[in-house]
């Protein structure tokens, strides 16, 4: 009675540790899994199924919604030849870097204008000369880079690569276009790198991309032991010295919170 | 011996039905719960909280997009009594039901009309007596509904109740304006009951309502057994048959394909 006690409880044992191998059928992507790689319990899934699907209905929603409110631009028509009216007001003008010689005015709506851009509304709603003239110059930009931001300004979207988000963001800084400047951010902090970064840097500073000074910093101090050598670092030392003393502060500050957390999870 | 080993394969079978009833804790709603009733494995578990996550954002994204492009109103100008010029080009006047006596002009760009609706682009691009005389009569619509309509055309929002909703689902078909079509349409399929649906039912077939049609065509149909006691019913009859017989065929349908399904899950 003792021995088949014995070989019950080892059978029992056995079992218990084949149930801990027990293998069940997940039900979302119909492989078997032990219980110890067990995710949800059915309902939880068939909840986050809903869900995910109530997410997509208004992923859908809202895109319906940016396709209403999106404006045709008055670019496509410049581009298309098309003879229809589009009761514009406005032209806008590149000026400098040579533009002005072959500038192509670009027809816009002053209403356009002033909903989007705070600094257009106060030129064109104050009477000032460019609201009289009926002709904004914009300096410093270069024709393709202008047509992009007005084309911006009526449909959400730009086509982008490094130099057109450089460009584009130094007028939506200008010109108070949160949207295209956070746009233009989140594009140059997707392309960072080691060798860009203290040229993003010096330009997030310049334009007060708040984000990408973050992101900038975060790259330059993962690579300190480098940061002297590099050519870009002793020119911003020459030219801008407080924002290599913003550097090494930021490194610093890391430095210590690093050690306080080392120390915490000693104790 | 043999009853040592009929002991252990109780034992055993007793295990496994333990294994069974094995708990489990769900890693979303952190209860317990048994290996039947278990949902995902752990690799789907966060890989959906991922997606969700990702949703979420594109979500974020989506109605910073939709705040961007939407236009204040010259309504809200027109309400706040501000001095500021909207530069609007056009005035929209409601005409009909007695509203013309009081009719204050509601002040509109070309560019946001013709963007939004091909109907309006037709009229004000060709040159029409209302391109040319700045007005644009609108018949047999309060000022209210008006007002909603124009706004919508600059917000894509509108405060709903049912008699705004068919106000504005009339204005969205006659002007082609189909993503405010949609959103009443939606409006008054939530509210569509067996006391309105015939109502509805006349209403979308009179203005192309194709979502609403079928939403009340299934309404109805559930209650076949009422419909001929109707007053409704008997209206319908009288004025538009053929949309009785189309009730009639969209019944008849159901039940034949009713009794196929019966069919082939008895075979």
């Amino acid at each position: 009675m003792h021995r088949s006690r014995c070989l019950s409880s080892r059978a029992i044992s056995d079992a218990e540790s084949e149930s801990d191998n027990k293998m069940m059928k997940c039900l979302s992507c119909l492989e078997d899994y032990r219980s110890r790689d067990a995710g949800t319990c059915k309902e939880c899934y068939e909840e986050a199924n809903e869900t995910e699907e109530e997410l997509k209905r208004e992923i859908e929603d809202l895109k319906a919604k940016v396709a209403f409110l999106r404006f045709w631009s008055p670019l496509d028509h410049l581009h298309n030849r098309s003879n229809a009216p589009c009761f514009t007001d406005v032209v806008l003008i590149a000026s400098g870097d040579g533009a002005e010689g072959y500038a192509v005015p670009l027809p816009a709506h002053k209403a356009v204008l002033v909903s989007r851009s705070p600094v257009f509304k106060a030129m064109l709603e104050n009477e000032m000369e460019e609201s009289r003239s009926g002709t904004i110059k914009i300096s410093d930009v270069s024709f393709d880079a202008l047509r992009a931001f007005v084309n911006y300004l009526y449909t959400a979207e730009a086509c982008l690569d490094e130099q057109m988000a450089y460009d584009l963001l130094v007028l939506a800084e200008k010109y108070q276009v949160k949207h295209l400047k956070s746009h233009c951010e989140k594009f140059l902090i997707s392309k960072l790198n080691w060798d860009n970064s203290i040229m993003n840097y010096t330009f997030a500073h310049q334009h007060n991309g708040k984000h990408m000074i973050d992101a900038a910093l975060s790259v330059i101090i993962d690579n300190m032991d480098k940061l002297t050598k590099r050519e870009e670092y002793m020119e911003l030392v020459e030219k801008d010295p407080r924002l290599v003393v913003e550097i090494y502060e930021a490194y610093m500050s890391k430095q210590v919170n690093t050690a306080a957390c080392k120390d915490w999870s000693v104790k």
